[in-house]
């Protein structure tokens, strides 16, 4: 296949989706809900975040969320057992979240006026980045294990972030070799100027900060 | 574009990617070469495993590495410092290896006969699983931090390989929530029946079992 049909089929598949995502993006705009792509590396703490953030809110902002896994729904049920109504899609060989699945989703989950809707994307730091789901922010977690050079080996998708959550801090003692100065420094060298927020959904450090960017987001 | 173009142009890339595959291995099987293709998420630590491996062989087999990031050449810098040749491939928007790619480096690197080429995919526990590099075996880190639950989370990857590494088992006290036993109950969940070993490139353990499989293989 030549590198130009490629090129012209990935133009196809990303139009189509900035359709889908341009639909979703409206019916928040009715709703006045505040959608959020969260994405990381697998195992970042992505669903562990979630559930200390909605047991916090406490009902402040009613809280849905779409859950994107190759395969299982465990991550849902965590989040229902929290009360708040969750809906797994699995996405097979699939590599991310596109706005078509979440637009279904969105309609099963029918979310209440003024709420939050968190789109937990599958756990990759590269596919997300190219596909639009209609949301307003994307909030990209980078756990301390995972390194501080993260940043600059997967610059698509910190470029793309709005807020950059520093998860797992409780470990950067045990670990000694993150330097949050210098995660910070790669997401700027992206020339991205999100805030970078150290956060532990173990300890709740940091929790406050991520909870009044919530607030003032929403 | 509908679904059924959509599986006929996977297929045709696929199948152009197989071609490139077989070449690698026709070469691979003339100078007696192990190929070994490193997959997980980012942040497992693929290069720092290999440093301390390359350093622990000290030249009992020659050592080659091609190097897979969507940018930065910072690992082959690190690989190159212990004296081993290394080549780094950036993927750009690309979230994988592939047969091609892998074949061209191999050209430039020109591995002697009887060498072990470590292949470092991206860090992404989707997409490389279905590409095929001419590899013999599929060598997953699943770092403790992660979480045990990943096999099940990411079954195509975990299914494909033919040794799981507990990656950072230093970490296992700490954390207190990753169970290796049940880490490696995902991985039969999946059918497969390669061995998990769980291996510290910080404090050298499990660094013996993963050296004596490299003997093996090789």
């Amino acid at each position: 296949m030549s590198q130009s049909r490629l090129v012209t089929l990935e133009q196809d598949i990303l139009a189509k989706n900035n359709g889908y995502a341009a639909a979703n993006r409206r019916l928040f705009a009715e709703r006045g809900i505040l959608a959020l792509n969260l994405v990381s590396s697998p195992g970042s703490g992505k669903t562990t975040l979630l559930v200390r953030t909605i047991e916090e809110l406490a009902g402040r902002f009613p809280a849905y969320v779409i859950e994107g896994d190759q395969q299982t729904s465990a991550d849902a049920q965590r989040i229902r057992a929290t009360g708040a109504p969750a809906l797994q899609i699995n996405t097979g060989k699939g590599c991310h979240l596109d706005g078509h699945m979440v637009g279904h989703a969105v309609e099963h989950l029918d979310p209440a006026e003024g709420s939050l809707l968190f789109i937990e994307n599958v756990g990759n730091l590269v596919c997300p980045a190219s596909f639009d789901l209609g949301q307003h922010a994307n909030v990209a977690l980078l756990s301390t294990p995972e390194g501080h050079d993260k940043p600059a080996k997967y610059p698509v998708m910190f470029r793309a972030a709005d807020l950059v959550l520093l998860s797992k801090s409780d470990l950067l003692e045990v670990l000694g070799d993150f330097d949050v100065a210098t995660a910070t420094d790669h997401v700027r060298g992206l020339a991205n100027a999100a805030p970078v927020i150290p956060v532990s959904s173990r300890s709740g450090a940091g929790m406050d900060a991520w909870l009044a960017w919530l607030g003032d987001a929403s």
